[in-house]
């Protein structure tokens, strides 16, 4: 098989460790096999975060083999990434310890598996992160337990520099001092890159270590791909600041310690890294597999240990589904609005290109501002903007523009300021960043923010819609954009201008109807309807782009003579479409058809598409089974775990 | 009227402007004249921020007399506020310079007057502040729209120090350098105290300005009291560091310019400051009111200008209403807990007082942590004390708890660790700190939180209850507490052990249903009764303390036969409580009763109790005529003004 994957056994892992005498020589070598196996499982699952795991590897390397006390110990010292981008690189390195399970090499991303930021459900994680900015917090709540319960030990947290835009740091740094929180190490992986390019022209960190010192905290540097230093570093943190929280400051490179993906290897018309979190092509693959495979024989061979011995054939997986993209669209449509209305702003937290809006920020670079990842002041900002009369258009993924930004976005609607927010990978799909990344309480967490309609668009053409609704109307918007391949069925279905609280029938059936919104969910619901033909059920579906609004004339005449009404939505079952799709229903009095909502009622699993959408009942099969009346009607408790 | 309050007219200062020659000396009088209508202004009210608006007063003058340029003009330099807590002195000193209407002295706090904090709607207040750390990031805004408009003009930004515990202020600061801001200008008003006590002991801030130096900004500072010293650093700012944003620490001392409110009058035993947001005693009112005549008396006879002459005699506010407290009531029900189960702690985001952790924080001071405003690293840390068995009870007020530390609390819930959040000044009322302190989404914006429960007590003996359900379940709680006085009526109800999703008849009566929670909405709603019984309407009034959760069968017993059900909340229309019952009724199918919910439909407006309820639908009377048919149904739109 020539696209074939080979990784490296654990079994080659222990024989190395055991093999190589000298500390550094060793760490560099287990670096470098873990790092072989972040490439096997980042094509394994078709996405990852290559670049932080690599540049962050050698100083994992030193923490787990040298400098952790018992870390799989129960009371033994703790060690996890806040950022969460470098779990790829972590799970490598904790297979090749025999900490974690040899079989979960091959199922990260994967339902069951290793999700794509760190989960306490998979042993020695201690916290589930990727929300960027809580781990020096989390860190702190440990400690303050620590002492509560008499244990001592010491506890790293390695952050991203990019991450530290985020404010909750300075909130947690602050305490930390005044604690006197000597237990405490924070490690930055300071790898000059964040998720689109380079930190410095993102939201310039200027002099980072007179930011920790300001903040009261030691500060020391190293370089992070030196384990020699990696140690000395180290000694002095302890020997010379014991009482005192401590932040390192590891310069590395993103992508480190590999050419291929290494950010020294960018041309200088390169602006951005293409290794932040997708799947590299075969050919780079293979380039750098030979090359890592190379450094590892070298260290190998000059040990005596002859030659690294690989498993493999495993095939890298499938290329993302074609179709056509909401997210892109929409960075044209803004383009091409913006055109006509100068009032319009771009305003973007670290997300140029997951928010689609490169184009915008070519074409008017004076009228694009890039916040870095520091959603509360962009928000915040986008209502001074707003207050002088501005449309700023405001960006990042929903899970955390909704969340981390929630009381800035009721602010701004205190004050009558119209503002549209932007939110990517809305939903339930992809599953595969896990549910940090995935989007199902978003809607949820602003439907009663005073004059904000919650809108999401199903297809390429009614995402041109939105944005005219965008511009036109009085009121702000939540555009909520899915992030992936819109289905074929969906990308045709009819659309138009847009009128508040008000949908579309999209395929003409009986007296059962379905309600849904977006790409998945309608893809499902149409599938689903054709499964039902076979049984003689002609299901009406309906494109419902409104999520917190509807109006009661339209779902009046709707549902005049309906025996039923399913509403299916890619969010929890609690605060979505069809709480106002209910609540609306019963205030209309009469007697109502049949209503079931149907959503998402456990913390989402991270797995591919088709896992994911099985795994919560809203696959087409499954639908299909509760229109008929197959599946018992859920309660409207969320839970943490499937029931 | 020996109770009378007196004040200075708009007149009287512009007599003192017209003839005080010497600016310092001028600036000095006007403060002073300033600081005697603040207090009128509290007194009068009955609340209001007393301390913080005396020790800024200082710096105000300085910038409204003499360094803006135009700053009532559409373009001039502008001036606000981002703790707002020192609104009641900005009030004052803009109607002493005729820039507010005189006769809104009279109107703090009360329905279309000036609210308790700044608002958008009060002339010259640009942004909505009192939710704190937004507001250099609205200045970023401000000055980022002026440049692209082509304004030139200088912002002004007032911070506490307080505040700078909050994460936002640290996005903002880099940003600002990232873009070269000198258009900005930060003034800390530096008194040393926040809500409870002083900073030093609720969260160092440590080196101060070494921190905003660490961010790349230019930091000066000077006697925050002092005219002269104000002008020299202002200068300074201006001519030594144009290019860059700056900060200017202004040393005050909380209730300064007077001392019967200065911190500097707290004796050695006294660790809590008594006047940053109550009314003062009449003792208090009369001691300070003579100092501050005297003292402006002092400077007017020194510039030949005789007598201060004074406007009167007004009453003060009515102390407020007896009756029990949730709040202390709570904090005696987590003491008495604690002394069972030591796996208790309390967490506080400065607001002792106000969440009742005082007889806690001294009971067990070893399991109270206090964090200052910083409830995202809170909420975080309150995870990482959960992870090793604690059972952290986290406390701020409603508004900021759930909405600032959104993602924070989802978070912690995809860990599955069994946290306590408690928001107090939970809804509609009080309404005098104005709608940024009215927490009435709080339940939506976490509603969907997957295994929380969201849970409101109506009188003391449910607070114990609930308490208990807190410790007992294996779910997360947020316990939302009114801090309101409960009027008799509710404090007498029947109570017992708490079973999720049920509630309670509290008052026995027809086929007509009307279902609350939480003290003012039962109060009112009993009320209402009284009212519908001359009617021959004998309303049964149920309290279902549960706002997310409704068991379907006990909603089906309950409604069983009967002709309407009402659900009111002093929550928005989205989100609540009655999404709940809506949702839960209409699953359950069959012919449900007619069913109308009733809540907040615009944001909440500033004003007494009275007013408050009133201006919301949700005074008895109101409610009893919705209740007959008197009023039509609302559309579920939630609006910034009144329809």
């Amino acid at each position: 098989m020539t696209d074939g994957l080979s990784r490296v056994p654990t079994a080659e892992f222990e024989r190395v460790l055991a093999g190589v005498p000298d500390r550094y020589d060793r760490a560099r070598a287990f670096a470098t096999l873990a790092r072989i196996n972040t490439l096997y499982m980042v094509m394994r699952a078709g996405s990852g975060h290559l670049g932080s795991s690599f540049s962050a590897m050698d100083v994992v390397a030193a923490l787990l083999l040298e400098e952790l006390d018992e870390p799989f110990a129960e009371n033994g010292d703790v060690y996890f990434s806040s950022k969460g981008h470098d779990a790829p690189g972590l799970y490598a390195a904790l297979i090749g310890l025999g900490a974690l399970d040899e079989d979960l090499v091959h199922r990260l991303r994967r339902i069951g598996g290793l999700p794509g930021h760190p989960d306490v459900h998979t042993p020695h994680m201690p916290f589930n992160t990727g929300s960027l900015g809580m781990g020096i917090s989390k860190a702190k709540g440990l400690i303050l337990a620590d002492r509560l319960r008499g244990v001592t030990r010491r506890v790293f947290v390695l952050t991203g520099d990019g991450e530290l835009q985020e404010g909750q740091n300075y909130e947690a740094l602050a305490g930390a001092v005044h604690r006197g929180m000597g237990e405490l190490t924070v490690v930055v992986d300071h790898n000059k890159i964040q998720s689109d390019t380079w930190v410095r022209d993102v939201n310039d960190l200027g002099d980072l270590p007179a930011r920790f010192a300001g903040f009261g905290w030691a500060v020391l540097r190293c370089d992070g791909h030196d384990p020699q230093a990696i140690d000395a570093v180290l000694r002095k943190r302890f020997d010379a600041h014991a009482g005192q929280p401590a932040v390192i400051i590891a310069d590395t490179i993103k992508g480190g310690g590999c050419a291929t993906f290494a950010a020294t290897s960018m041309g200088p018309d390169e602006w951005r890294y293409l290794f932040h979190s997708g799947a590299p092509s075969t050919e780079d693959y293979r380039t750098a597999h030979r090359e890592l495979v190379d450094a590892a024989t070298a260290i190998l061979r000059a040990n005596g240990l002859g030659d690294l011995v690989l498993a493999g054939e495993a095939p890298a997986a499938p290329r993302p589904a074609g179709g056509e993209r909401l997210v892109p669209a929409y960075g044209e449509a803004l383009v091409a609005r913006a055109a006509r209305h100068q009032e319009i702003l771009a305003l973007d937290a670290d997300l140029v290109l997951d928010t689609g809006l490169i184009p915008f920020s070519q074409t008017y670079p004076e009228r694009f501002v890039e916040f870095g990842i520091a959603e509360q002041d962009m928000v915040s900002a986008a209502g001074g903007l707003a207050s002088q009369g501005f449309l700023p258009f405001v960006h990042s993924f929903s899970c955390f523009l909704l969340a981390r930004a929630n009381e800035q976005i009721y602010n701004n609607a205190t004050e009558d300021r119209k503002i549209v927010y932007v939110g990517t990978l809305a939903g339930l799909l992809p599953a595969a960043p896990g549910h940090s990344h995935q989007a199902v309480r978003d809607v949820g967490s602003v439907a009663a923010v005073p004059g904000l309609a919650v809108l999401t668009p199903c297809n390429i053409a009614e995402v041109g819609h939105a944005v005219d609704f965008c511009v036109s109307t009085s009121d702000s918007v939540y555009l909520r954009l899915a992030s992936t391949a819109v289905p074929a069925a969906v990308a045709a279905l009819p659309t138009g201008p847009l009128v508040a609280g008000r949908g579309r029938v999209v395929r003409e059936g009986g007296s059962t109807i379905a309600i849904g919104a977006g790409p998945v969910v309608l893809a499902e619901l149409l599938s689903a309807a054709e499964e039902l033909k076979a049984d003689g059920i002609e299901l009406t579906v309906v494109n419902l782009p409104w999520l917190n609004r509807v109006d009661p004339d339209w779902l009046a005449e709707l549902t005049d003579g309906a025996e039923s009404l399913f509403v299916v939505e890619d969010h929890y079952l609690r605060g979505g479409q069809a709480d106002t799709v209910a609540r609306t229903l019963l205030e209309l009095g009469g007697t109502p058809p049949r209503f079931r909502g149907i959503g998402v009622d456990h913390v989402p699993q991270c797995g591919t598409e088709a896992e994911a959408l099985a795994a919560h009942g809203l696959s087409a099969r499954q639908l299909a089974d509760a229109i008929r009346g197959e599946r018992p009607a859920v309660r409207l408790d969320i839970t943490v775990s499937p029931r």
